[in-house]
C-alpha cells in the first residue's frame, strides 16, 4: 500500500475543496448572510490539513489498481466529512450524522434529504448543497487528474476507479487530456442549461442551483415542492437536460471530433433512449385519466421518467400517488440507471445490456452446445473479463442491497418505504415511494439507518468495490 | 427435435397420472363421495391419449440436452392440464384459469391457492390437491425414469432438466438406479412422518395430506388456518420434517451407504442449517414480546423459518403481523430457498454459496491481479461452466422476476402484495405478505395475473430455462 500517494492525493482533495468553498462565500457576501463565516472556517481547516500533505509533491513511484480504489473511497469520505462542516457550524443541520448524510447525498448526486423544509435556509447553504452535486457529478478526482501531474499509469487507475460503468474508454491516448475534455463538455452543457433557464425567466440563483442538480443528476431542490411550481417551459428544459446528462459523454466527444457516424454503434445510448421512450409511453397511457390535457400528461410522464432513470430526483408531481403500474416502472428505472460514463447512477444501461446478452448466449449454448459464440457490444467483441466482472457486479449489488434492506428494516417502517429508501440511496436517485416519496424526506429514520444509507450512497456512486475494499483487512497489508 | 421421443414420454406421463388418480378414487369410495367420478373421467381421458402414444416403445435414437429440457417443460404442462380436470368437473373450482393455477401450484409444490375456503371441499378433491405436491416434489419424470427403459444418455438429460440445483451428482453409475434410490428415500421419510403424526393423534386423512404437503415442500392445507389449530407436538414434527425434506437427498444417500464421514464436505447442507439457525434466533429475538412463553416464541419462529426457507408454505401464525425485520428475513428466505437436490424451491443454497464465492474471488483479483485462484465447493474445484451458468441463472432470474412484477402490477394492488405474490409463486413458496399473507389467498387477482403467476410457478420449479426454451422459435427447428 503506497501511503505517500494516498496522503498526497487526499491533500489535493482538501485544497480543491477549500477552493470550491469560495463560491458559497461569494454568495454569502452578495446576500449579506452571516453564515458565510462557516465556509471560511471549513476552508481554512481544509487548507491547514491539505497544504502540508502536498508540499514536496509525490515521490517517484506510481501506484496500482488497488491503491486507485482505496484512494477514491477515502477521497470521497474526506470530501464529505469536510463538506458537512458548514451545515453543522451554521446550525442548518445540527446533527453530525444528518449533516454527513446530506453531504454524501450531495456529492454522490443522490439528492435524498433529511431536511423537512428548505426554503428558509440561508442562500449560501442552499448554494453549497446544490454545488456539491455539480462537483460530485463528474467526479472530483477526474478534476484533480486534469490539473495535477502524476507519474505512469496512476491516472488511469484513479480514473477507472471513479468513473461509472463497466469499462473506461480512453478518449485520447493521454488520460489527463481525456479528463480535461470531459470537464469541458460538462461545463459547456451546464452553461447552455443556465442560459436556457434564464431565458425562461427563472431567477439567476434558481437557474444556477437547478442546473447544478441537473448536471450532476443530483436532485436537491431549493423549493419544498421541488420543480412543481416552475413553468412548463422550465420543466421541459430540465427534462431534456437531465436526459442529456445521463448520456455517455463519449457520445458528445464523438460529435465534437466530427466522428458522429460512429454513434450508430453506440448501443448503450440507443438502448437508454429506447427505455426512456417506452417508459414515457407506458406511464402516459397508465396515468391518462389523472391530468387534464395530453400535454400535461406527457410533460409529467417525461419529467418523472427522466428524473428517475438519470437518477436525478427532481419531481413536478407526487408520483407516489400514481397507479401501481407506473410506480413499478419508476422503481425498475431506479435500478437500471443512466449510461456508463455519464453523471447518473444505478446499474447502468450498458451493464443491463451485457447481462441480457449473456442470457441470449446461454440459450444459444443450450441449443448448440458445441458452438462457441463471442458476445459483442458496441460493435466490438466483449472480453471475458468484462463479462465476468459485470456478472460479479450484479451479485455483489444484489447482496449488498439485500443486507441493507434487512438492516434498515430494524426501523420497523413498512416494506415499501424500507425497500425504496435503500433502492433510491443505493442507486443515487433521491426520492422513493411511500415514506420516502417525492413529498417526504429521510429525517424519520434512525441514525443507524442513516449511516447504512450513507454507506449505500457512497457504495452506489463508487460502484461497490472501492468502498468494500477499505473494510477488507488484507487491503492494508504492506506486502502481499 | 426428436418428436417421437417427446410423444413417447408425454404418453407415459399421462398413463402414470391416470394411475395416480386411482388414489383419490379410493378416497371417494371410502367417504362415499359422488365427486369420485370426475377422477374416473379424467383418468380415462389420460389413458385414451396416453396409451396410443406409448404403444410400440421408443424407436432407437437417443435424444439430447435440448430435447430433455423441452420434454420436461411439456410434461409438466400436460400433467397440470389433465390434473386440473377434476377440479373443473366437480365444480370445486369452476374457472379453468383458477383450476390450472391451483393444479400448477400443487405440482410445482408452491401451495398458493385461489380457494377462499377449503374445509367444505370433498375429501377426494382435498386428497388429490395434496397428493399433487407429493408427486411434484420428487419430480414425475424422475419416477418415470425409474420404471421406463430408455436408451443411451437420454435418462441423464431428463434428470438434469428436472432436478433442482446447479448440477446433478450421479449417486450411482446408472441414472435409473439413482432415480430409484431417490424415490426410496422419499418414500421412507414420508412413511416415518405419517407414523409420527399418527402417534400425535392426528387423524389418518390429515396425517396423509399434511405429510404430502411437507414431503413435496408444497403447503396446501386442509384447514383454513393451515396448521395453527394442531397441537405443538404436531407442529414441531412438521417443522423437523420440512427441514429434512429441504436437505440435499445426496446427504441421505451418503448416510445409507455408510459414507457419513463425507458429510463434513457438504457445504450446502451446513450452510442451509446455519441459515435456518441464525434466522430462527433473529426472528425469535425480534418477536419476543408477541408470545407468552419462550417455547411458543421459538416454536412459531422455527416453524415459519422452516416453512419459508424450504418453500413449503404452511403457517402456524399470521406472520404478516410480525415486525418488519422478521418479515424482511422471511422474504429473503423465500429467495434463498432450500438445498439443491431436495424437494424445495427458490434459488437454492448452493447457488447462493457459489455466488458469494465469486465475490470473494473478485476481491482476490483486485488485490492480486496476476494470481489465478480456483473456486472450490464441497471440497472439489468448481468448473468454469458451472460458475458461468449460476451467474447467468441469477441474471435470468432477476429479469424474469422484474418482468413478472411489472405485469402483475397492472392489477393495481399495493407494491408489497404484488412483489411478494410474484416472489412466493416464482420461488414455489405459497404465502406472501399483505394481500397474499398466510390468511389471504390469490383469488383476488385478475386472470391475466394468474396466468403470469402460473407461468412463474412452472418456471421456478423447472429452473427457468426449460420453460423459456419452449417459447424460443429456434428450439423447434428440425435441423440447426
Amino acid at each position: 500500500m503506497n501511503r505517500a500517494a494516498i496522503r498526497f492525493i487526499l491533500g489535493w482533495i482538501l485544497n480543491v475543496e477549500a477552493a470550491m468553498m469560495l463560491l458559497p462565500i461569494v454568495v454569502a457576501v452578495l446576500y449579506g448572510e452571516s453564515e458565510g463565516w462557516t465556509f471560511v472556517a471549513a476552508a481554512a481547516c481544509c487548507l491547514a490539513i491539505g497544504i502540508p500533505c502536498v508540499v514536496g509533491g509525490l515521490r517517484g513511484n506510481a501506484f496500482h489498481s488497488r491503491e486507485g480504489l482505496v484512494i477514491v473511497a477515502l477521497s470521497w469520505l474526506v470530501l464529505s466529512i469536510m463538506g458537512a462542516v458548514p451545515f453543522v457550524l451554521s446550525g442548518a443541520i445540527p446533527s453530525p450524522v444528518d449533516a454527513l448524510f446530506e453531504t454524501v447525498s450531495g456529492f454522490t448526486t443522490t439528492g435524498a434529504s433529511i431536511l423537512t423544509e428548505v426554503e428558509s435556509l440561508p442562500r449560501c447553504i442552499l448554494f453549497w448543497r446544490s454545488f456539491t452535486h455539480w462537483i460530485g457529478g463528474m467526479g472530483v478526482l477526474v478534476f484533480i487528474l486534469s490539473i495535477v501531474p502524476m507519474s505512469g499509469g496512476s491516472h488511469m487507475h484513479l480514473m477507472k476507479a471513479e468513473s461509472p460503468g463497466p469499462s473506461v474508454s480512453k478518449l485520447t491516448p493521454k488520460v489527463q487530456s481525456t479528463a480535461k475534455i470531459l470537464y469541458e463538455i460538462y461545463l459547456v452543457l451546464t452553461v447552455v442549461q443556465v442560459v436556457l433557464l434564464l431565458l425562461g425567466k427563472m431567477p439567476l440563483f434558481d437557474a444556477l442551483t437547478t442546473t447544478f442538480g441537473t448536471a450532476g443528476t443530483g436532485g436537491f431542490g431549493i423549493k419544498n415542492d421541488s420543480m412543481a411550481s416552475y413553468s412548463p417551459y422550465l420543466q421541459n428544459v430540465t427534462t431534456v437536460f437531465m436526459i442529456l446528462f445521463g448520456i455517455n459523454f463519449n457520445a458528445y466527444f464523438l460529435i465534437l471530433m466530427k466522428r458522429a457516424k460512429q454513434l450508430r454503434y453506440a448501443e448503450e445510448v440507443w438502448g437508454y433512449l429506447a427505455i426512456i421512450g417506452v417508459s414515457i409511453a407506458a406511464i402516459a397511457w397508465n396515468i391518462r385519466h389523472l391530468y387534464g390535457t395530453l400535454e400535461e400528461t406527457l410533460r409529467h410522464a417525461a419529467f418523472q421518467v427522466a428524473t428517475i432513470i438519470t437518477t436525478t430526483g427532481y419531481s413536478t408531481t407526487d408520483f407516489d400517488q400514481w397507479p401501481e403500474f407506473s410506480r413499478t416502472i419508476l422503481v425498475i428505472l431506479m435500478f437500471i440507471g443512466a449510461c456508463a460514463g455519464s453523471t447518473g447512477g444505478g446499474l447502468k444501461v450498458s451493464r443491463v445490456l451485457i447481462l441480457c446478452k449473456t442470457i441470449r448466449q446461454e440459450f444459444h449454448y443450450f441449443l448448440h452446445p458445441r458452438e462457441v459464440r463471442v458476445l459483442r457490444m458496441e460493435g466490438r467483441p466483449l472480453e471475458g473479463d468484462t463479462v465476468r466482472s459485470v456478472n460479479v457486479y450484479l451479485v455483489t449489488y444484489v447482496l449488498m442491497f439485500t443486507a441493507s434492506v434487512l438492516l434498515v428494516s430494524l426501523d420497523n417502517k413498512d416494506l415499501i418505504t424500507t425497500f425504496t429508501a435503500v433502492a433510491t440511496t443505493f442507486n443515487n436517485v433521491g426520492p422513493g415511494l411511500a415514506g420516502v416519496g417525492p413529498l417526504q424526506n429521510f429525517s424519520h429514520f434512525s441514525d443507524f439507518s442513516k449511516i447504512i444509507m450513507t454507506f449505500d450512497m457512497l457504495a452506489g456512486r463508487l460502484e461497490l468495490f472501492p468502498v468494500l475494499l477499505i473494510f477488507f483487512p488484507r487491503t492494508w497489508k504492506r506486502f502481499s
